[in-house]
């Protein structure tokens, strides 16, 4: 029988569309929960539920399975100090505990990658094991995308910004950068939007903010794969925005047919933009 | 008699403080308030209160002051919809409102700039007016700059964002970007860290944020001049920073002697960075 994949699974829905996507390729899946992240759909479908810094239970779970290849799906985030303690006992050393302590979500990821390679697992990204979920390019919705300048600024800022431990998505209103995204992630940066829209300090009507979004240049794609859905859609359909642009091949789309309806619905154009060659 | 200095007045605490500047130097100051912007007390010290679109009021004014120079200090935001619509009649024409309203705040004070020139005035800078405004290089309190990664990396990430219509200011917790500063500016940017360390989701203790924050490379420091003050301090201290880092001849302090001050009282650095290179 096929070695499994396992999913390591943070937040968000993207452990759970990654889960059935495999399977209907017949692939096997283990799903192991991270407590505290995972949804609880997640949880429910999950063979196990550890502490993210439970290392030696999410190994010995992980051994017990044999996979062919695990995969980080879903977001998770830098622990707490307290956490962080607690873990001192349980982990490999203290260097390697106070190095996560300093380190953004993206050291976090890769200090676990590595942990998890120097046990002789193979870590595949999302992107390698159901490249179905890919933004492919192109229009994606009925909605021909407008504010091509404000697009190209973005994805040139997102491009500016990959040397450094941020996030992978903007807010662009005509050439007006609105919002660089921060640890609170994309949800909550649109919101932000709104309300700055509220108070008049942004272009209106053909100066709409239009999201971008995509993985830093250089990302390794099997930490961080930067993804939108359907609540993204609504999230900048409530604040005004004109559409969403997106890397192709560099972000994910949680439920396709889902997010292009809604898209559809807001009259939003939804794009994927090939990275420029 | 000398020809006066006209600062046309925006918000905040800027334009009181170059015009108590300048007359101690013995120039005579005459200051028009751009109403909704000019915080009370500049309204008050005002020879004229006038709409930032009614420019041909304002233009009557400076006309009639025969100023040697006009500066532009304290914030100013791009005008909403309908204040522009109100302006159409009495503005130069329909091209350059339009220009305006799709312009970020930098496009709006560029074109105020060049409309300025136009009518044979010389428009010159806070920094060249009152270079004692100006940041010092050096540390400029008690307390011993610290988190010297945090500051290289805000100073770069700045130098990054330069060419993008966008915040110059960050804030960078051990080498993560907790914050790039949007429209919203500098407090509410760093409200926003605050929140989300209060939410667990940065680093603490050693790791405690710095606010960095410059003119961007190859700005016209006439337009926009960053600025810091006691308030600044009093934000910054309230969500756990643990100082702040300013580009030396970038960037105005507001009442340098309370600043430092209060940088003290809350164990703050407070250190002047001079450009790279």
């Amino acid at each position: 029988m096929e070695a499994p994949v396992a999913i390591l699974a943070g937040g968000g829905a993207l452990p759970l569309a990654l889960a059935h996507t495999l399977r209907q390729q017949g692939r096997p899946v283990e799903i192991l929960a991270l407590r505290g992240f995972a949804d609880r759909d997640t949880r429910r479908a999950a063979g196990a539920v550890r502490d993210l810094l439970d290392a030696r239970g999410i190994l010995d779970v992980l051994h017990a399975w044999r996979p062919g290849a695990i995969c980080l799906a879903g977001y998770v985030h830098r622990p707490g100090p307290l956490a962080l303690l607690g873990a001192y006992s349980a982990f490999r050393n203290r260097e390697l505990i106070s190095r996560l302590a300093a380190a953004g979500d993206d050291g976090l990821l890769r200090g676990v990658v590595n942990l998890l390679e120097d046990q002789g697992f193979t870590v595949a990204g999302v992107h390698a094991l159901a490249p179905g979920l890919l933004a492919p390019a192109g229009v994606l919705g009925e909605v021909s995308p407008t504010a091509a300048a404000a697009v190209d600024i973005g994805f040139a800022l997102l491009g500016s910004l990959a040397p450094y431990d941020v996030g992978q998505a903007v807010v662009v209103a005509g050439t007006r950068v609105c919002a660089v995204e921060g640890p609170e992630g994309t949800d909550a940066m649109i919101a932000r939007v709104r309300k700055l829209w509220g108070s008049g300090r942004l272009p209106r009507s053909d100066q709409a903010p239009v999201l971008v979004k995509t993985a830093k240049t250089g990302q390794d794609l099997r930490i961080d794969m930067p993804v939108i859905g359907p609540r993204t859609v609504r999230c900048a359909a409530a604040a005004g925005f004109a559409g969403i642009a997106v890397g192709a091949g560099q972000t994910m789309i949680i439920d396709h047919a889902a997010t292009v309806a809604e898209a559809n619905r807001r009259r939003m154009f939804l794009v994927g933009v090939s990275p420029a060659g």
